[in-house]
């Protein structure tokens, strides 16, 4: 049932310990459940309530502690992890007024004999909130509790082979769902008939593997919201002139690969044809400079080199690492493509190069996902990069 | 292009504000996406970076605090908020290693002159991380930080009759999906296209209105796994005998009405069938409790005391309250059915009852979603409440 043998997952732990070795840490607590999926193979709409991994320096395996409806049938039976490997809450601790789940860790960690030590948590993780370390801090006055926020990320950035593969079926799937939306983009079109079309091409995935969910939904700024490159849809019908960017992604098990295009409704502006042309000409600048050795400016500087010529400033970054992900967001919150990071590429990292260009009344987006290679770059999709007219 | 009018907003302000004054609160910092799009009705996927409003005594109008890309394009051209209420962070601060947004929202609480003031945050939301708070703790060292947490949730748990409208809509969403769900479940399908369809009807919606993404994505637990309830799908085909528990929600303007039923490809066990029946008939029997003045540990009770009968106990919750909702959760986080919770049933309230019935090898859950009206309750679908024999 899972992705990868169990030495992957064992290569995994080992090299998280070696970073807690030279952060010296006792204990990491792990609840961002990319990272929990990462390190235990754990996969499940169960990170809405307080779960997390407990890795420690003398045991291969992470323990899963969490709610007992997800623990014994669901990690036991789906993970690498055994039933010694468990902790479970009871469910009166579930979004309750007068306890909370960290109490019941706390609990856990003083049985272990780690509650004088150096815990590491994930600061900054929507999935550890301020309460979250109240509760531990209170209950574990004797530990000294410190940032382990990005760690595990920042061992994911380099993808093993097998984790390649599942990003390439993922550029697949992204293929299938950005035809989708472009074929069914039309004048009198509901927006959300567009949506339908797209989450069904992202799920059903091809004939050889299938769609997992992706961690955003699709984006469909349109017209003078495309300027808000976040907004989703409504159920109005499009116009008969209008520009609407497209930011989805194919997703297979839990491996995203994104892609944003633009698709004009009707005949675009001699404006926005201009800023797709420079928006072309700067993404294959900026994949010129994704090869081993530049750093993650590098690129941004190539496509800010292009767009200067014409002109433009754009202030945010163009991109970020990903791969493997839940919602809400399918960046590793690691490497970010902009000025002052200084990150050395290296084969196998994988990005998302999304330099969309927001005006007022308008915007563009045309991204590519990519991984590093030993002398250059490999997209994870082909389709044409392109400002599409319907 | 909002779905309620401005004197909506502003009553709920005032509800909050009432409570607020009520708890000694100067001012309080939203960043639960949907107390943002209750107060504000912001709604874009944007909650994925650091977000907020800031809710003061003398101000009818919050603050959005956020991201620049997403606050003037986005929050002016969308919300009920006028230009002088956003204040955007620029976007270096977004995902950095070296600076937090919350240190910008200092700033903006300095200028604002509410530095010495009684503050409250959303202590354990999803979208306040540990790292939030210790900044703000930080670059606040005059405040008092205190808890406003699900503050603005139990403002949220009476639903006005607009609120009330969109549920509905939900509701009819909802049972396009489940039949969806139950025309594609079959022998040989594959579980990936069974969910693609779900998603296709729940996005497309109806003719007369369309749908938008639920908070959860389609749960589907087949088998000995559908004891763990939280497990999504593969794109492995179904076998010719095997029992497939579906969860699922019609959303509409991000107002839910989540429902399961179960499936059984092929013939169910006695035992299968045996434990629908007795769900079907505590489920009845809890929603019979289900009106004002009872509390929601009498639902729970109605339920405990059918199952009982037949010699069956259940350890979690068997519903919550809902309605309004972002990702990862559609549930409100209040109001629980469960024993210990007093919360007096009014009308408008609205709850989601689901008394999954998880065992080792096979699991069953039926649930409905209904509103108390002014004598008892209504559901928001009509779905036959019965397992499903393919």
């Amino acid at each position: 049932m899972l992705p990868f043998d169990r030495s992957e997952y064992v290569g995994r732990m080992k090299k998280v310990q070696a970073q807690m070795i030279a952060k010296d840490i006792d204990a990491l607590l792990i609840t961002d459940p990319a990272n929990m999926c990462y390190l235990a193979g754990h996969d499940a709409w169960s990170f809405y309530v307080h779960q997390m991994l407990l890795i420690t320096l003398d045991d291969e395996m992470p323990i899963f502690i969490g709610r007992y409806m997800d623990a014994f049938s669901g990690v036991v039976k789906t993970t690498w992890l055994d039933e010694n490997h468990v902790r479970a809450y009871s469910d009166d601790y579930v979004q309750s007024t007068i306890k909370h789940p960290m109490d019941y860790v706390s609990d856990v960690m003083k049985e272990l004999k780690l509650d004088n030590k150096r815990i590491a948590v994930e600061m900054d993780n929507y999935y550890f909130t301020a309460a979250a370390y109240l509760s531990l801090k209170e209950g574990l006055p004797n530990a000294q509790l410190v940032n382990g926020n990005v760690l595990v990320n920042w061992v994911r950035i380099i993808k093993s082979h097998g984790e390649i593969e599942l990003m390439k079926r993922a550029g697949k799937i992204a293929e299938k769902a950005m035809q989708a939306a472009v074929d069914t983009l039309e004048a009198g079109a509901r927006q959300c008939d567009v949506a339908a079309s797209i989450f069904g091409a992202q799920i059903r995935g091809t004939a050889e593997f299938g769609g997992d969910y992706p961690s955003i939904v699709p984006l469909l700024p349109a017209g003078k919201a495309a300027g808000a490159p976040h907004l989703t849809w409504t159920d109005e019908r499009y116009p008969e002139n209008i520009i609407v960017a497209v930011e989805l992604a194919g997703c297979h098990q839990r491996y995203h690969s994104p892609m944003a295009r633009t698709v004009s409704i009707g005949k675009p502006s001699e404006e926005a044809h201009r800023v797709a042309e420079i928006t072309v000409e700067g993404l294959n600048a900026a994949l010129e400079a994704a090869k081993p050795g530049n750093t993650c400016e590098d690129i941004e500087g190539a496509w800010r080199n292009v767009i200067a010529k014409y002109g433009i400033e754009k202030e945010s970054r163009i991109g970020y690492s990903m791969g493997l992900n839940y919602p809400p967001d399918w960046g590793e919150h690691t490497a970010s493509l902009r000025p002052g990071d200084k990150t050395i590429l290296k084969p196998n990292m994988t990005f998302h190069c999304i330099p969309g260009m927001y005006f007022d009344d308008f915007g563009v987006s045309i991204s590519e996902s990519f991984r590093i290679t030993e002398n250059g770059y490999e997209t994870f999709a082909n389709f044409p990069r392109k400002l599409f007219i319907k």
